[in-house]
């Protein structure tokens, strides 16, 4: 999702463009091996007494910690705007995501059924066998730059490796440490006072890529999460795997997240495209994993049956696009990123880009919008396809829609992808084709709307195949909660042993699949064969 | 699970012991790199379309693989017998199983819960996401040694991969090659008959390691699936992780499956528990994957206050084993192995490990007890719970239950461990500690029972952490399926256009997740808000 590279950190540090970052970000000493030590150590040691936690004190945890969050007022708030140059109602927006996504993790571990328990009991064998998912162990979870509060220290995989019952190690993103700081307090108050080991949660700083690559080796490590770039998480994930036991290591690494206009759409509602269009690309300058940065377009049958439609769209999404103020940046470095990548697209890979918009470079972090055919993308789609972090978009125009369709067999792993069509678009026999290819290579595929807005839910995927994430599952919605945990089973358990979720009482209610139906009853084990203790 | 790694193979084929198979075995021809990109290419190709089939033809298509299986009749029963070794009632009692999980598969994709379907509809943003798991794309699948069926061609792997719409490649396993061609034409008959395309399944031959990397390697492979060796499925693991676009590769590598004996069962209980132990053990001459081959025991309070109780178990195992005649290894290379490995046990690891049986070296591949003091394990606590693929077993003489838990600690991860107990010794206070070292360890918990067997049902879990597994996982059971899956959500997608599984009717009446309440009803739209369609 970043363009920045772990290791340039610290090189950079001292060029951030905000200076209330200098003063902090000179106080992020890296965490020493000591510290790392101690932090795994104490989370292992934490591990058997929180994996034994009643769903009540869990739920309380994450309660207690949306609290405190919000009890740290106006100094998180006036820290995070500071130290992340993002706007206040933004923040104040993370914020309550941030405690949202907290207490949607509570819900789902209140109501429980998440555990997905089986229990095949009874039937011919005798047999009783009774399973559900449980905590992987220690997480090591990796804050984003781009979400101080949100994907950071009680962010999204905090918030579901705790709900999981794994403990947290988390490593804090030198971009906002004092946030970081102030956030890592709050979950540590609320750890105490929900009764808790302290190895529940620590934190440790550090901008040298050396502090995350000994928490991913960490022998006392099972699962790691991480939201950054492709570069930094494939790096993570590469020693995740070459650990003498390798760990699941999930890297969320961001996309380009094609747009595909069909001609239909394009035909009767192409200034309402453009303008959302315009929006999206430019929406907190950019820095977005859902960000649009690829649009497909082709002329069709029907309102855009020649290529004068395309030319008028563009042109209306550049008009939008140069009317947009710019906003400032997250870091000086990303913003250096931006305007070097620009003009790597439009002068390093080919000289056949044209850019629309007035704006030609990134000099003022404001958006940019490249056109190019496609027969050209075609010709450089690897490297037409690599992710601009910043408000930038290119648009595809492909001759018709077979070309617009080869586009798409070579698009890489995404988060998501956009179909905007009409009716027509929809029954030409052709879509169908433009469906599985779009599907085949994304999380979440969207009709009509924009990428950006990832909805914190039961249903969503923000995740898809490599690169978008190292390991194809979710990392926003409360079944990101299945990335730390492992399916146990326990066969001819005296009751008693059992898990709550497994007993024969089913005391929480909760949704089971018994003997291949699912039930939120108790099983009366005498219908079965009785359980047999010597 | 296996001992032999993937490189030898090719050396030791001569050596085989069944001369049957001296002939099949010479015919077994390396699949050359063009024959596998023939069969990924095909599978590729055959993605879009099997992936879109309904699920009543892919249920057709499992029922029809376990009928054609059936209608092989002894052909087939005799060339595994031949290729094997193993005795006729196992081979007919495995393909009933290899049947059975075929038809298990199509019951659970009949029943279509499995697809984890999630909608998100109405509230006050107006959102409409659905989400539901999709087939990875083209699978591949090793067929293991000690399974020629039920782990084979048509076995759990393939069956689940086919269930989940991933097309498979299988790489047939070298030891029962005439095998594996006639379940490979079995397939391919009933994918034809299925109305399905050819590349839905293919398989490829070869003894050569080369084979299955260049599989693994291979940019359309998706996912893969292996039973085996620790050193052949780390391996393969590794190339999955390398690829420039990493993928899944779920290795079941097999385990010691620990059994510990608490005191009270071993004083009321220890002449069943020897009986049991020495049957489970030399159970087809020890070749599977839950073979038990490590036994904790300490003295403790109750029945076995000392240690006499614990010498008598041990005497009891051995004089058990020693009246189970033998039985023929799967390959002379496999038997080999066994007497090396019980050799490097009983000389290279340490000289104070005692053999307990008559029979003190695996020449004739019959059972042998080894017995350890806990302080000389604890010392050598990695080497000695390497895996011995054959009918050994590992007693471990703890001096107290403290001395027992530190062993548990030192214990790598596994498919199964067993408790043995009574009232008694759950209700001791040290108990807690156990279960909880034990079931951070393993997939699956037994009390009071043996390993072997395992349960194709719902809950099983065969798997477990590293090296049990390379990812954390069920291969055996139903929801082995998770593993060829990936999780797709649409958002504000038009009815028509979901897969049936997310449609508003949910004409199946399947399981779903709506507004985070489970129910089978479909949703009224209406309720909520209209999707809009341009």
């Amino acid at each position: 999702m970043l363009t920045r590279p772990l290791q340039l950190l610290h090189k950079h540090r001292p060029t951030l463009l905000n200076p209330s970052i200098r003063l902090s970000s000179t106080a992020v000493l890296d965490s020493t091996t000591e510290e790392i030590n101690h932090a795994m150590s104490k989370a292992a040691s934490a591990f058997p007494i929180f994996s034994s936690a009643s769903t009540g004190q869990v739920s309380t945890l994450l309660h207690n910690i949306a609290q405190e969050i919000e009890a740290l007022g106006d100094e998180l708030i006036d820290t995070a705007v500071s130290e992340s140059s993002l706007p206040e109602p933004r923040i104040r927006g993370e914020t309550a995501r941030t405690t949202g996504q907290l207490r949607a993790f509570a819900a789902l571990v209140e109501q429980g059924s998440w555990v997905d328990a089986r229990l095949d009991v009874g039937g011919g064998t005798g047999r009783d066998i009774r399973r559900m998912l449980r905590p992987l162990g220690p997480a090591v979870v990796f804050g984003a730059s781009n979400f101080p509060l949100a994907f950071s220290v009680a962010g999204g995989d905090t918030a579901a490796a705790l709900a999981a019952k794994c403990p947290v190690v988390h490593k804090a993103h030198p971009a906002h440490p004092r946030t970081c700081e102030l956030v890592s307090g709050a979950i540590k108050r609320a750890v105490s006072s929900s009764g808790l080991p302290e190895g529940t949660f620590s934190m440790v700083q550090g901008a040298s890529p050396r502090v995350g690559q000994e928490l991913v080796a960490h022998p006392h490590t099972k699962v790691g999460g991480f939201t950054g770039s492709l570069h930094a998480g494939r790096a993570l994930f590469d020693i995740a795997n070459a650990r003498p036991n390798p760990i699941p290591f999930y890297a969320e690494m961001g996309s380009v997240n094609p747009v595909v206009v069909l001609p239909g759409a394009l035909g009767s509602k192409w200034e309402q495209i453009a303008a959302g269009l315009a929006g999206s690309v430019t929406l907190g300058a950019g820095q977005f994993c859902t960000n649009p940065g690829l649009v497909f377009t082709a002329p069709g049958t029907g309102c855009a049956k020649d290529a004068t439609m395309v030319s008028k769209f563009i042109t209306e999404v550049a008009r939008h696009v140069d009317n947009i103020p710019p906003s400032a940046m997250l870091t000086e470095h990303i913003h250096q990123e931006y305007i070097k990548n620009i003009d790597r697209m439009a002068i390093g890979v080919t000289k056949d880009i044209q850019i629309k918009t007035k704006r030609k470079r990134g000099s003022d972090s404001g958006g940019i919008v490249l056109h190019v055919s496609g027969a050209v993308f075609l010709k450089h789609a690897q490297e037409l396809q690599e992710e601009v972090f910043g408000p930038s978009t290119l648009i595809v125009e492909f001759e018709n829609q077979e070309q617009l369709n080869q586009g798409l067999v070579q698009l890489k792993g995404q988060l998501t992808a956009t179909i905007w069509g009409n009716r027509d678009d929809f029954q030409q026999p052709s879509f169908s084709t433009v469906l599985q290819l779009v599907t085949e290579r994304v999380g979440r595929v969207l009709f009509n709307g924009f990428p950006t807005g990832v909805e914190v839910c039961s249903a969503m995927v923000h995740g898809g195949p490599y690169p978008a994430s190292s390991i194809d599952e979710t990392s926003v919605g409360t079944e990101a909660i299945r990335r730390f945990t492992r399916p146990v089973c326990y066969q001819d358990c005296p009751d008693s042993l059992l898990p709550i979720e497994l007993q024969d009482a089913n005391a929480h209610g909760i949704f089971r699949k018994v003997n291949n139906e699912y039930t939120t009853e108790g099983v009366l084990v005498e219908e079965f064969t009785k359980k047999t203790v010597v």
